[in-house]
């Protein structure tokens, strides 16, 4: 049996936003591979190993999958929402990097729904205009990339999706952010608040900057800053096609 | 019978993309509404009627889909890829800014498989740090502001993906954004051209910005810039975690 790697999203919680590709691919495993809470979506089944870790193991992770596909497995490294969005298809490839001996393996990259298009989705559509995307996590870039990023992102008039805007042990910086983006964009701006979408637990909130506390983000959401012409219609938010 | 109205994303082409909820929404619905290539996909059933259109009546459909919702249809509104990103759930709250009598409609968003996740997908992991998303098209925004997001964004160390980056009617535009690109980022920085992805027609190639040519890119193409750490591993082409 030849091995093969793929690296599948699973969307932001729902099963009805995983795609047919990659439920095929997790019927076809021998092995899954992924942060804790992502393996306990799968279902387990006869010939089925789950091999779930620690949120910070991604490229201990990565090669033993990568080992395991050698080994002639096939392995699914699970990943939520989209693997290339912050997620587990660059960890893999940086551990390709050091093992040419492995650069022949069938690899594929499944994509998902990634959590800011899910968010957009149930606030209505503030990603209709150019925008960009944040990870707010400092664990692997300092805060003053970040905060060129944002000032940039400001004086570009994206919206801006966040990932990961606030921990337990970092919760200073996303008050930092806010503070930037208060800054450059103004009070009256519109963020919205999207935690856990598409889990019963979904709660989306629309507020301006000037209402906007860190508090209402945790690690569970994501945050979409709107444009300068970003606006409200009905319970809805959303971006205009043409530049503000 | 109450109307409804969704507004839905096909994915970039293939079935296997498109998400169940997406696909349980076609099932029910009465009416279909979009642009003629996505209508193409929909299969037709005995109680589904197809309302094909033309490529630059977006608000116009966009009525027309509301005013059959508001009349009790169940209709949903297809887009190809994700209905939030350069597509259709902008034109539709745009639509209903004007009738306040449609706020209390039914409507949903349905997100799917946006085209630069496609595309970086079958590329490797080129947006797997921060990124921005950038429409090409001047139709609807003057290119001053393209040029000024096209320098903000490579000051500030983004990944780029690009949508509609060059047309028939307006080549020159992408020879333009090449050559601001390579001003600001320099020969060697890697760009990746993704045609028709997910499609049998679908073509891969990434090049340095020397060697990149207006010509690579169509209406079908998808073209993702590196950030300044951007790399290849054998055929893969991905950004590392960590700031470069």
């Amino acid at each position: 049996m030849t091995g093969a790697l793929i690296i599948a999203g699973l969307g932001p919680g729902s099963d009805h936003m995983v795609t047919p590709e990659v439920t095929a691919a997790l019927a076809r495993a021998t092995d899954v591979v992924g942060y804790i809470p992502y393996v306990a979506r799968i279902a387990p089944r006869p010939g089925l190993r789950l091999h779930p870790s620690d949120n910070r193991a991604e490229l201990d992770r990565a090669r033993a999958a990568l080992e395991m596909a050698a080994a002639g497995k096939r392995v699914v490294v699970v990943s939520s929402g989209d693997p290339g969005v912050f997620a587990m298809a660059s960890a893999v490839f940086e551990a390709l990097e050091d093992r040419p001996d492995w650069h022949g393996l069938e690899i594929r990259v499944l994509p998902g729904i990634t959590a800011m298009l899910a968010a957009a989705a149930a606030a209505g559509a503030p990603l209709g205009h150019d925008f960009c995307c944040i990870n707010l996590s400092d664990n692997l870039k300092p805060w003053e990339v970040i905060e060129t990023r944002l000032r940039h992102a400001a004086r570009a008039d994206f919206a801006m999706a966040f990932y990961n805007p606030r921990s337990a042990s970092r919760p200073e910086g996303f008050a930092r952010a806010l503070g930037i983006l208060r800054d450059e964009c103004g009070a009256d701006r519109l963020i919205t608040f999207a935690r856990a979408v598409s889990t019963p637990d979904q709660r989306i909130a629309t507020v301006t900057l000037a209402e906007a506390r860190p508090e209402m983000a945790d690690m569970r959401s994501l945050v979409i800053l709107g444009n300068s012409a970003t606006r409200r219609v009905g319970p809805w938010v959303y971006a205009p096609r043409r530049a503000g």
